[in-house]
Parts: C-alpha cells; sequence; structure tokens
C-alpha cells in the first residue's frame, strides 16, 4: 500500500488530537492489511530490518508492551524492552538524560509510556527516534484509539454516523480522550455516560454529549465503550464503592438492551469484572468485540511502525 | 526425524500422565538429536519461523524460563517473555482475560508456569495455541520428567528396569510428580523417600514404593533423584530444621554409599546445598549429572516446541 | 579489520589491568569501526549468528544492559536477558550454580555485572563461554574505559600526553579504576580529584597524581571526567551533603574554566545533577560528550563481542 502525502507528518504518533480524517482513514486502512496478513500468519520481516524499536514503559503494562513488542518483531526490527522499575531511573536520572541515552544509541523507534501527560512529547523534541505515545497520564494513548476504531469500522462498516457511547471513568481515561478526538473526527456521534465527579470539566468543549444516566445515554448507541475504573488515581471522597458503581454503571444485560438490539460492546483492558462490567456480557461473543480489539492493537501498531519507518526512509 | 504417529495428540503438553511410552520414546529421541545439534552449534531456524512463542511466567523462574526462550530461539521463532509480577494481573486481570489476549495476538506457542495446578489445562481450553505446562503448583512439570528421563538414559543407556529413589519432599514436588509418572510408564522401579510429613497419600496408587529411611531406599539405586526442599510451600509446624532436614534425608558421601556403587545423582535446581544435598556430591564430576540436567532441559523443549508446530502444521 | 595476534589472549574480558597497549589500541580501532558503521545503520548480522549471549546482571542497569543487548542484536546473536531480583537466586542459588546452568545451556558469550568484586573472574574460571565484565564491585567497568578512551580519542585526536582530570568519589568508583589503568598504559597523565576520604589509599602505586583542591587538579586538563557521587555505597559518617559536594567538587563552569579552555566534560552516567554536575556543563553541546560515551559505549562492545568471537572460531 502506498501513499501520496505523508500519514504522520511530524515524523511521531503523539495523540490523536491533530490528525486528519484522510491520517486516521489511512493508517486504518493499513492496519486492516495487517490484520489479514496477521491470521493468515505471515510477516514483513524486511520493513524494520536493522532498525531497533526500544520500549520504554514507566509504567506496568501486559497487553500494549507485548503489543507493540510483536508488531515491532513481525516487522523486523530489533526491539528491547525497557520496564523502568529495574532501571537506573531508580537512581535518579532524569527523562532527559533517558532519552539522550536512547538517541546515542541509534534508537529508530521509540514506544513510551508514563504517568506524566507530555512526557512523550517532551521526549520527541530530544531525540532523533520516532516517538509513539503509548499512554502518558490522563493525557492520551493513541494506537488504543485507532484500534478501536478499525474494530468498529469492521463490525458496523463505517464510521461516520455511529453513535458511541463511553461510559464509566472518563475523567481519569486517556483511553477515552483519544477515542473522543478520533471518533468526532470522524464522524460519530459521542456521548460520556459517568457520574458528574467522574465526566472531566473540558467535555462541553470537545463536541459530546453528556449523560449521566445510562438508560438515557445508550438509548440508540451503536456503540458501548466501558472504561476501566481507575482506583488508582483517584484520591480522598471521590473513590466510589464497587458495589454502587456496578449498580448505576455497570453493564449487564439489562443496561445493554436500552442499547441498539445490534449494539457492539467495547473495553480496552484490564478489566475489572463485576465493577464497570459483568462477565456475562465480556464474554459474550455475539456482543463483545473485547478479543477483536487486541487483535487489531496488533495489526494497528504494525501500521503504525511501518508508516514512521517509511518517514524514515523518505528523511535519510 | 519423521514420526508416522501424532506424538502430542491433543495439541499441548500439559501432562506426563497420559502419555503412552512410545509417545515418551519419540519426544527423547527427538530431544536426544537436538542435544547433539546444540552441541555441535547448530541451529533449525526455520522450523518455528514467524512463530510466536509467548513464555507466560506467574513464577519467578531463572532456568526454566531461558531454557525455553533458547529453545524457542534456537529454532526461530519470535519469543516474548511476561514475567507476571510486573504486569497487568497486578491490576486484577484474571486469567482468562490474558489468555483472550494472548490468543488475539495470534500467539502459537504459550509456556506457562502458574502457582495453580490446573492453570495450564484451564488455559489450554480457552487459546488456539498449543500449551507447554512449564510448572503448575503441585501437579506436574513435564518436561522437567522429559529431561531428567533423557538424563538417564544417556548415562545409563535405557530407562526400563532401573531403580530410580526420588528422595525429599516429594509433597510439594511437580517435579516428583511428573517423573514418577514417566519413569512408572517406562518401567522404572520408582521408590519414593522421605518423612512421612513429606510423602503424599497417593503414593500408593501411583505404583511405586514409599521409604521413610535412605538407607533402606537407597538400596540397589541406579539413579538417586534429590529434590528441593519447597519451604515456601509449608505451613505451620510441617518446617522441618534444616539441620535435621540433613541429617536424616540429606544426599553426602555416606548416604549415596548405600546406592549402587555407579548410582548418579540428580537434582532439579535450583539446590539447597547442605539443606537437601552435600556441595562435595552437588560437585562431584563422576556421580552428579546436574549439568546435563540443564543441558537436556533446552534439547527436550526443542523436542516439544518442533512436535507441537508439526501439529500446528498438519492442522492448517 | 583482521589483526595478526589475540587481542583478548584469555579470552575473556575481565579488566583493563593486563593488557597491552597494542591490544587496547587494536580494540579502540575496531570500536571505531563500528561506530561508523552504527551511525550509516549498517549492521553485521553473521558475526555471531547462532551464537547465545547472556545479560546476567546482578544489579540494576538501563544503559549498560541495554548497550550490551543492542550490541550483540546488531551483531546477529540471540540476546538472553537474565535480570537476577527476579530468578532462581531469590531462592538460594548460588553464584556457581547459576554458571553451570548458563554453561549447560551452551552460552557463548556471558556479560555478568554483580555487586561482589571478582565475581565475573571467577565465573570465568567455571564457564565455557566468554566472560565480559560489565561491573563488579568497586573493581573494574572495562568496557566502560574503553569507551571513554575511544570518546576522548575522537575528540582529541590521540590519547598519549593528555592530562586526564578524574574527579569526585573515587573510592568507591570501578569506572574510575578501569580507566586510571587505561589511561595510564596509554601514557595519559591521569590526576584524581577529590575529598581525602573519597581517594582510595593505593592511589599512590597507581601511577597518578592526587588533588584534594579543584582549582590545583584542573588546572591544564585536557579531559574533565565526573564521576557519579555512589551514596548507596557510603556508610556513617562518610556521606557529604549534597549542598557541601557540589560546593567543592561539583563542576560548573566557574571550576571548568581552570581547565585548558578546549577542555571536553565526561560522565559514565546516570548523572546526580547538582550534585556531581551542573546541569549547564552537563548539557553544553560544546564541552559535553556524554552523548558520545553513550553512542561509543555500543561501539565498543560490539568490538569485544567481535574479538571474543573471533577467539571462539579460533578455539573451535
Amino acid at each position: 500500500m502506498s501513499f501520496s502525502f505523508p500519514i504522520l507528518p511530524d515524523g511521531h504518533l503523539l495523540a490523536i488530537e491533530g490528525l486528519e480524517p484522510p491520517h486516521i482513514g489511512a493508517l486504518l486502512d493499513l492496519a486492516e492489511s495487517y490484520a489479514l496478513l496477521n491470521r493468515q500468519g505471515k510477516t514483513q520481516r524486511d520493513l524494520l530490518k536493522g532498525r531497533t524499536l526500544i520500549n520504554l514503559f514507566f509504567e506496568d503494562s501486559t497487553r500494549t508492551r507485548t503489543s507493540f513488542e510483536l508488531a515491532g518483531k513481525r516487522l523486523g526490527a530489533d526491539v528491547i524492552n525497557m520496564s523502568v522499575s529495574t532501571s537506573s531511573v531508580n537512581k535518579g536520572e532524569t527523562l532527559i538524560d533517558t532519552a539522550t541515552t536512547l538517541n546515542a544509541m541509534h534508537c529508530d523507534l521509540l514506544v513510551i509510556r508514563h504517568a506524566q501527560s507530555g512526557a512523550p512529547a517532551l521526549l520527541s523534541q530530544k531525540v532523533s527516534a520516532s516517538v509513539i505515545n503509548a499512554g502518558d497520564g490522563t493525557h492520551e494513548h493513541p494506537t488504543q484509539a485507532l484500534l478501536d476504531a478499525l474494530t468498529i469500522r469492521r463490525r458496523k462498516g463505517r464510521l461516520e454516523g455511529l453513535t458511541v457511547a463511553i461510559c464509566g471513568d472518563v475523567l481519569h481515561s486517556r483511553v477515552a480522550r483519544s477515542n473522543i478526538h478520533l471518533l468526532t473526527a470522524m464522524n460519530c456521534r459521542v456521548r460520556l455516560i459517568g457520574p458528574p465527579t467522574l465526566i472531566p470539566a473540558e467535555a462541553a468543549r470537545l463536541g459530546v454529549e453528556v449523560f449521566h444516566d445510562m438508560k438515557a445515554g445508550l438509548a440508540g448507541a451503536d456503540v458501548v465503550m466501558m472504561l476501566r475504573l481507575q482506583r488508582e488515581r483517584m484520591t480522598g471522597g471521590l473513590v466510589p464503592s464497587s458495589r454502587e458503581f456496578f449498580r448505576f454503571y455497570g453493564l449487564d444485560a439489562e443496561k445493554l438492551a436500552w442499547a441498539k438490539p445490534d449494539a457492539i460492546v467495547m473495553h480496552p483492558g484490564p478489566m475489572n469484572r463485576g465493577i464497570e462490567i459483568d462477565s456475562a456480557i465480556a464474554d459474550d461473543p455475539e456482543r463483545s468485540v473485547i478479543g477483536e480489539q487486541v487483535e487489531m492493537g496488533v495489526a494497528c501498531r504494525m501500521a503504525v511502525l511501518d508508516v514512521l519507518a517509511r518517514d524514515l526512509r523518505r528523511n535519510v
């Protein structure tokens, strides 16, 4: 697949905000082709041959780190994992010193997850590598939004005009933020559903509708996207009890019946079963597309790496 | 080497129990050929080329994880390590959700170690990958039994008719359990030696002899297989003191003299020197085959991966 | 590049002490050629193809572990990381048992970092692999000295006759020790600068000058090599306060002005900014060569692996 325009013009993927619909569409098309290759067990080792991809994770993650590692290896890159709980950051090294180090090692592609919003953008100014944001604080998680969009598009045949309800702890969710930017850019109707304490104040200017009641918010929804309740980021009196949260905002069969009969159910994982989602719904093969989200995750990351590597070649 | 029958008919290696002698023999023959290739520094990168092997370890392990990683890499697989102390399981993800994730990533071969007996079998029903049990609770550790058998066969020229004494903490040992199944299937005479509190009640129905006295148990033994004292799995008044344990059940030159003059000494590692085995015996190049066990470990894991990959190809 | 003599005659790189100038020069020449290849994005996958390199780290390290991992992968080796905080050493396995294990796995190249001085030398007697010391206690860190020397040589065009000031916590620094051996062997004039409590007693017999005052010590220096203040290795009343240390021994613009006008500034990383070095100096592109040190690190490790692999082939 070739493109007549640079897909990620600044050579990084730091956020969905700022990407134009043609760029998003091209990334999804390319990812779709990788999804097909993955199902056929085919790889494209030459694409990133001789390239060094470093997974720099300042926060724990099974699936995201593994997904990028697989994506990089399937395209032939040398993949190096740096989990920073066991690293020299313990000894007081600053983020910038780490960047300088990676830079000097001729890292081509840098995947970074960090607890602080903006850390990947900061790094991208300091390194010669192409930087991919794998989640930064409560800011963005762009590849998650891409894989969510691809999953929706495969199931619904399109993005335009769909009603997508994003439910639960929107306030602390970088997944929600990236999805809002992507889905509104692609002309979805986006609704946020959650208790007032978990809906961000800036929702008003994001082009979304806000609901505090699941019944009203789910009415007519094509897609029900549940979020993880991020207890670890809550403080003080804001932490809801699991039982109460599930009663009002947890997705079960009764609440799902308020959405369209063919509405699909999504969750970025890892799930808190019985808190934000009932196990029967999570495991329902007719409605849940949670497995397909993970599958599309590898494909989307391959597409992003591929696109960034094209730019690397262009810049040589 | 080609086989006229499927070696692991259900596409997994979950346990030794249930394998037939021809299957075990074929695995050992194949492993023997890999041992030879390893000594010659030869690899067979094409066998698992394009295949994804995931090492999913819910318990710490140096040698087993490394052994599988080496085996996979020498056969050309993409190997991904997941050590679960630093993973999303911390955030409450269930085993099944992890499985769904791996599945969606098109994992071909899944090596799993887990503190709960039966976890690999449970996973094998949920994933499309071939599952290899790398140790589950007190249940089984099948590749350990294969490497032990191969080591014995190389040193003694056969398995049939040998007397093998398995000594120490049998109760908590998945290594012992897998060895009992394999060695009795191959017509060894198996003896268990240990204090009554560390011999499992089901010993009676396993076709083995039980001894509580080392002198009686070691008399005429061809193989003395020491076990690791698993203090971390003992509770309450059952924990023996090191000194007392060594006095009655620790292997030293005096006790070893009770076995056959050419008896070999084995240990699955890691050893508690001075508790279950004396250093002089562990390091005796004439009697100890502990290094060869590790060497055969890589070879046996290559054989298992190879056999399962043949089945993968057969199922395409 | 071919050599008419064995560069590392005993098949290991355990220390700089004992290496002759022609050996050091040949390693630096080879590393220089790898630095060029790295900048061009070229690899030499065939050199270590089929070889197993194990990174055995008993102490945390981001940059050294990654640097060796990259070096090994760029030369085509199978690289296995063993971080020992999550390993069977937790269960009481001895260093020698670990060695036996690695040996049995047909490890070709063993990179080891250990808190105890002499651990790599001990291991080298027990394993068939070529051993590379990646830092042992307060003893040596030979590849660091090589990369420092290469960086100096590239910037200054030579080593001979240069005045190199090594400043700060010399007592606890294996980096300093390796540099002293290498630089004096190559006819540099080496000065140690630090408080009396942080200068080792054996300095007198190492062929260096000792200064307790930065002004006197830096006068006429071509190279200012700062060391990391190793607080974690200090005990009792010896721990200086950061503020006081920086005032007397921290490198800032004022103190750097005492050295030659074109003196370069080095630091092995990770830096304690504001303690042993001022950020303005660390980030000054005219004076600081800290990034280049990291870059030369990968190149030097490739050279060492290459040379040891030649010896492996010679011994077949």
